[in-house]
């Protein structure tokens, strides 16, 4: 035995030193209080805080805090592009196949009960779709107005929830972020609530961004799958032939059923569970990625490259937590790659999924 | 009990994995020693290392070790730009409202004898105002000299300070590093001594550069708080009408009164503490942010977006050690609005603020 | 003693937690298991279940699993560029000098059985040189192919090894990546065989990209050092005067007789037995930076600044696993410089060294 591991036999074990290595613990601030989440009794606790929490009586001490703001409208030519979300929890399964195809071997079924927007039809009439990792796509012009109906459908889970989006542009009441004392009304709908966000996709909004929750127990939920994207472009701008949103995050231990940490794609884990994506030669594709976790990361295609917003060409930028990078290029190489984040640690945790070039 | 917490409570204790998961311990290499750094009483084995340090003897083995260099004037039609610094130690509130005004509850009131730069006017004659993290921004144009007259005040620390620059050209006997046998004049300034450094302004060092300690215990020091900012412009190049520098960083527990790791901008933590940064609609607003621990960061404004040096539109940017990113727009979104990394561990851990816009 | 150094001794002791917050463990995928790698014992068992990884047959599940591809030829003009690659295991010193010249101190001497890429000149006649740390640099200019004969030469590691390139153009069948039941020809080169590889230099194939392994067991193999870099030319373009490639990496306790994590450059730690660069006043140099393990890290060069692909002048900017930076720049600074990692924790354990600039 050497004498690195019997530092650790004696010292930590190996379950311990998992636990450790893994970076499972996190820490939220919830309610007033500073909460450390290394178990599942603490995700309850934390929980618990969340739902204490009452809408704040809303502080006045600088001049701005006075400020009301006019719902803002499309500009001249743009259109309100509406959609309709519900925050809901759904049993959600992170390796539906109990398979890893890249290593050919079997991996345990994780599963937690996550929390995701599920897309509605105008009006709440009816679902779209279950709820899912990520929420629903929200696409829009230069000149539009984005236009979000949220329903805080988590009853159960008793505490506020919202919708805080990047990219687009928005006045204090639709930043959708809890501020304590400071909280305008889009930053806590409460349970069984509702508010309708609107946002302005402005010229500096072009990009691909992400939505995420900002209430009271953001953390715990953003890592519970409360996020999606949006994408703005230019207008009369042409789509992709092929556009894929990627989200790379994490489940930790202290939501799941396993015993480590889970990296994920767009909620599932290890190639075959992870989306598969497809083009055919010719198509213009793009794979826009975004981090969603508190990690850094790196995206490689095999067998593929393309131009960074510098021009260089790369084939593994980086990107960090909430930040999009874009994998844009015309397709000439058929078969069956592999895409991957390169952080070794990762992608062997089951951060890589197949990507299908049909001739 | 989930299991996950059961293997956590059994091995390590929630302490002992905080300290783990805090990734508390860092190393230094100090007076031709290794040291880990997990105690406070480690600080203080480092330290009395670094206080062993004699000033080296010059070693000569390349021929470059002999050169000798002439100190650099102006070009024409540049200036000497003058800052006289002394490094001190300075007891400093890292938290001092003991109030977290995002999350609206009550933080510990988290307290280190910090190292700091402090100003001081012409010829050492009178103090321009406390030591403070960062210390004072150095600012030039291109074909300026900087000529910063620097004396180590810390005299019961008993050990070497520097200051090293980053972005300006110097030579080798300001590059204000300890080089062991290969250290030149700048790079071992003793306790109470004093020493001028002069650094040019040259075309490839228009930006926003960090400068920091690199003596013999600089890692420690850097921690401790001995940094500041580098402004180079363009010769006539307006200004901003707002300009802020914040670094993102922690302190570790070794140095302070706090149970885990506190992560700080400009050395305090949580809204409220960290600074407030202010514009009107109309003004041009750059906020400078550079990266000075061992972490990667990502920084994000709320209402807001930028160009990043690509052309590319972003509001959440990736960040490095001694790395610099600029958010530089022209104001148009009036309100307070939070500014935070986005990494969850450290957003959460106190790296956040306000930034208050006037309509 | 401090109330933070009471919760480490009490719980996880000095050796352990160095373990965990040096983050030595790693996970590896092998043969359809998972492994935790925090022992020596833990790498021979993984080591033992990737030589039992059997070639695996080829399932047909999408119609791109039966495409046959053709090997590709220069493109008019271009020309085969061979080269000869045998990867052997080889026993390999960290710190040769046993002393760190930055810090002036004795550092322990590190050795491990490392594992590498040997040149040996054409037909496998005879090694142009050690198996070393990075491999042998491969270089072409667009229109070119780069044909790369492979042997297994580690007989008595007894697994599957391969080249896997980034930044080239290459079809499903010199992937060089182990893809389960997908795996092609160039994704599983058992012990004892050879298999020629045969890339494309494609115009966006222009830059400085790593290989490395891919097989059943590619991260332990390449935390062994099985990796080097492929440079991508514009015909006819000039070299620069000086070209370095550094490799930022770790070798874990796992691996060597080391207590802790050592950060390198290129198989080696600490200056003096990191790369000695060498350039003189007006020679045009281009140090290319590559990522190769699952850290972050920033590269700086004292005295020195440098555009990015942006056209921003930086002195540390951010680069991740397998993505490349470049500090490319006409010399006009003489003297003995420090490069390193900015990444404090980098720095201080080995991943710095010497760049002597001649007048």
């Amino acid at each position: 035995m050497g004498r690195f591991e019997d530092a650790l036999s004696q010292r930590v074990g190996r379950r311990g030193f998992l636990a450790s290595a893994g970076g499972a613990l996190f820490v939220c601030s919830i309610g007033g209080r500073r909460f450390e989440i290394a178990s599942e009794r603490d995700v309850a606790r934390a929980d618990a805080a969340a739902a204490a929490v009452r809408r704040p009586p809303r502080a006045r001490r600088e001049s701005v805090d006075s400020l009301s703001f006019e719902t803002p409208s499309p500009a001249p030519g743009g259109r309100r592009r509406e959609y309709w979300l519900v925050a809901r929890p759904v049993r959600w399964s992170v390796t539906p196949s109990g398979y890893d195809e890249w290593h050919a071997r079997r991996v345990p079924r994780i599963a937690l009960t996550a929390l995701a927007y599920q897309p509605w039809s105008a009006g709440f009439a009816r679902p779209l779709g279950p709820p899912a990792i990520p929420g629903p796509t929200l696409e829009a012009e230069v000149g539009d107005t984005l236009v979000v109906h949220f329903r805080n459908g988590a009853e159960r889970l008793r505490q506020a929830l919202t919708v805080h989006p990047h990219g687009v542009r928005y006045n204090p009441e639709y930043d959708g972020a809890y501020l304590g004392e400071f909280t305008r009304a889009g930053g806590f709908v409460a349970p069984g609530e509702e508010f309708t966000y609107v946002w302005e996709a402005t010229p500096d909004s072009v990009g691909v961004w992400p939505y995420h929750d900002h209430g009271p127990n953001h953390t715990l939920n953003t890592f519970r799958g409360l996020f999606g994207a949006i994408i703005v472009r230019e207008r009369g701008a042409p789509r992709p032939s092929r556009e894929y949103v990627l989200f790379l995050h994490n489940f930790p231990p202290q939501l799941t059923n396993a015993e480590t940490i889970v990296h994920c794609i767009n909620g599932r884990a290890f190639a075959g569970n992870t989306p598969q994506l497809r083009a055919r030669v010719g198509e213009r594709v793009a794979i826009h990625v975004i981090g969603m976790d508190s990690n850094f990361h790196t995206f490689h295609i095999h067998g593929h490259r393309w131009r960074d917003p510098a021009g260089q060409f790369v084939d593994c930028p980086t990107l960090g937590p909430n930040e999009t990078i874009t994998a844009a290029f015309t397709e000439d190489n058929p078969g069956r790659w592999l895409y991957h984040c390169h952080v070794f640690s990762h992608q062997d945790a089951g951060m890589a999924g197949w990507y299908i070039v049909d001739p």
